[in-house]
């Protein structure tokens, strides 16, 4: 006889009914070849006094496994597990039921290399110094739950459980539509647009949908590391163009576009990740020129073309002429904060089409909830009064943030004040021993989470980037204190 | 002179300052060579006339111009276009800046054939019989609101909203691990845990790390569009195994993996998509032995779990004894409602390491918003609350209609009654005209938006899914009634 008091575990606090928890863990100890066709069961009896328990909890447990073929009731002998259980075999010693999950696969799988996930942290820091997310603190929070009020209604909610739109719900779109019509110099249509979960889902479709292994594809360097990963495992070759203080390097762009066909190019002409740099005008007309000349296929990356810090933004190449070359990326993540995950992919109509096609395979349909809410903010003039509210308190933090680098770090840390965004590039010399500020920075409680790059490490930069949008002037000062004193404490 | 007056268009009511307006949309014109270099532009007076605007309103529009360095302010002359723009040419009769997205994109790109996005309604269906839905109604509307009102309060959002957890929140992986080991028979710890938008991008997840181009995968036939068409897209050869009464027929997936080395097997064990079939023990117990035997790759997908009318339900494969083979693969859309995306995989941890890697590059993170709000509703009890009540009901809908169905359409409609789920899958004789008959309903007010087969067009069945679960009784019945008249009008 087993040890079933040791065996089987009940939790009565557990909502699982206690039969069904003894019924489950029967079925455990059977398929694990625990308890072999044949074997008797202690009688309910039995089992309820071991288990603390009412006689006809027991019963029940065992008339579950009765009505579904593990054990047979016999008369006069009580239970025994089926005799008609196919082939269920002893185990050998490793084969532990419950232990499947711990061995490793036996099948072969892809590894992706050179990309580790984040750890967590040993202990909370202080500080988090991120790469440029958003104050989350300037969510209308008040509006937000009103809107979910508005959807969580059953009539509203009925209409959109039935409902399948790859592309994203319909008044989302419209509502979006029209605010990036209004805001980017664009003029499109519902059918141009396709929401995603993010930029980066954008990114990832409209590589699937463009390269092919072996394809060259353009990018900056630095450049925007989860772009240049999912290019390279689609199977690109990256060919990496500088950038300087006007952003991408175009000169060289038409250079490479003169040797190579190269299938698409990647660009971040506001506040170019991680560098912050804005390309100039010129520059913008070269590349549009090259569009045209090439018929290249463009992503142009304006992640957070809204927060621009002069009287009036540049506009996106996508609102130039590209006779439909570009595929204009954007996304609201960078406005309502990162637990709002939402995206969009601008395109010729057919593109968007078989993005969408695409997007299916990935994930069948957007968040359509959330897409209700959001379109409800965008309706009733909340969002923009946020990018406005946000916009005036970033630029303040920014020059808060950079005057203070340039007195108290400048003889250090040198960087261009970014016309827009939400971080600094903080760059040091080539000999400075940037690891170790980290780690120091760490112990003292400031946890830089952002982008860096460590010299020499496959990369010729000594550099991290700083967010300043989402902390405020009294966190920004301590930050920089901190900095500071581990950088003392490094000479 | 270009007749601005009709050019700039201002909207009064847009969230967009008028100035705003107006710059952007000279910028337009500069861009698209409508304007040259050196163009004289209108005065401040002659433009706020003719646009019956204010003139400082003009002003600030020129202003922001001059700023951006799109014009020049002349002294006497007033303003005209910047001299110094760098080869803004005259656009041909087709470039016209605002119809960019009106052509087709002049690069290359994938399309992806045999498959249509749904289309919209030509008109609001009296009645939408989905592929087996839950029904909306269910919800705990105000337990979900507060839900969400305790996750928007400061203190919470900051700390969401700095973190970056690509496996998903740690919160609402504790809670779901714990659901999962409680009403799945496994024991799985976190980090075996990859949760998703839904279940398929976990399948898809699971796919892009496993398959190769020119792999053999083993799928049922008939079977899952969405998973079938990911594994071709990803260069899958599919080999289809018949489906009867009892499930997949292990013994032919026996015999193929005898001649071909498989790389990956996709079963649905319960209530199988589309034909709502479950798989008896011993095929289950066979396939867990083909698992052990050849470390076969398995994707379990088991969307509907909860959803099993019998007294204790069937465990999944993941439960019994598989190596850690199987990536078990499931959803909370089906108890929450299609408008909450949120699945899951699990596996061997190192498995979803590498999952959760690839899925940054599709998604960077989950929505962390909605998953807190989840891990509330499992903690609280709601969620298994409301799978409780949803069995119930589902079942009596089940028997409601498979009742119905028998006493008024048995002579024409065969289908077998499932042992959970969502959905009936009706089927036809080889020679019923279904095609007009969905056409039909949907004249009479039906709209049939689940799966549907018709005989020849690829494939041999002549059936479609019949969701129950969203549809209370008295619609349920003007369904069959719709049905009835529909099938009637064919003969």
């Amino acid at each position: 006889m087993l040890p079933y008091k040791n065996l089987l575990i009940i939790d009565k606090n557990s909502p699982i009914a206690v039969f069904r928890q003894i019924a489950t863990q029967f079925i455990g100890l059977i398929q694990g070849g625990k308890l072999l066709p044949g074997t008797e069961l202690p009688s309910t009896r039995a089992l309820a006094f071991d288990l603390d328990l009412h006689r006809k909890t027991v019963m029940a447990a065992y008339n579950t496994l009765v009505s579904e073929d593990w054990i047979d009731s016999l008369p006069r002998k009580g239970f025994i597990v089926s005799l008609r259980l196919p082939e269920v075999r002893p185990k050998s010693y490793h084969t532990n039921r419950l232990a499947s999950y711990e061995a490793d696969p036996g099948f072969l799988y892809k590894e992706l290399e050179n990309f580790n996930l984040p750890p967590s942290f040993a202990k909370k820091p202080d500080i988090v110094v991120d790469d440029g997310f958003p104050d989350i603190g300037l969510l209308p929070a008040e509006a937000i739950l009103r809107e979910y009020r508005r959807v969580l209604d059953y009539p509203y909610l009925k209409r959109i459980n039935s409902g399948w739109e790859p592309k994203g719900s319909p008044d989302f779109r419209e509502a979006l539509c029209t605010f990036l019509n209004q805001t980017r110099g664009i003029d499109i249509k519902s059918g141009n647009l396709l929401t995603t979960r993010g930029a980066q889902m954008a990114i990832y479709l409209a590589a699937s949908l463009i390269i092919q292994p072996g394809d060259k594809v353009i990018v900056s360097e630095p450049g925007y590391f989860f772009a240049n990963l999912t290019f390279e495992r689609l199977g690109a070759e990256l060919i990496r163009i500088p950038v300087d203080n006007c952003g991408m390097r175009t000169d060289i762009v038409e250079e490479v576009l003169l040797k190579h066909p190269a299938r698409l190019l990647y660009v971040i002409p506001h506040h170019h990740h991680p560098t912050t740099v804005t390309m100039s005008i010129e520059r913008r007309n070269h590349l549009l020129r090259l569009i045209r000349t090439y018929k290249l296929a463009v992503i142009e990356d304006d992640y957070d073309y809204d927060f621009q810090f002069q009287y009036d933004p540049y506009l996106p190449l996508a609102s130039g002429d590209h006779e439909g070359n570009i595929i204009y990326i954007g996304s609201l993540t960078k406005v309502l904060g990162t637990p709002f995950r939402l995206g969009y992919m601008i395109a010729a109509e057919k593109f968007v089409q078989e993005a969408a096609k695409w997007r299916t395979l990935i994930d069948l349909r957007g968040d359509v909830f959330m897409e209700h809410v959001v379109s409800g903010l965008i309706k009733n003039g909340e969002l923009m009064r946020l990018i406005q509210r946000a916009n005036k308190l970033y630029r303040q933090r920014c020059h808060f943030l950079a005057d203070l680098i340039n007195t108290q770090l400048g003889e250090v840390i040198e960087f261009t004040r970014p016309n827009g965004g939400m971080a600094l590039w903080l760059q040091f010399q080539k000999d400075f021993p940037l690891e170790k500020l980290i780690k120091k920075n760490s112990a003292l409680g400031l946890e830089i989470t952002g982008s860096i790059y460590f010299q020499g490490k496959g990369t010729q930069y000594n550099a991290f980037r700083f967010g300043f949008a989402s902390l405020h002037e009294k966190e920004l000062d301590k930050a920089v204190q901190i900095l500071r004193t581990s950088i003392y404490g490094l000479k």
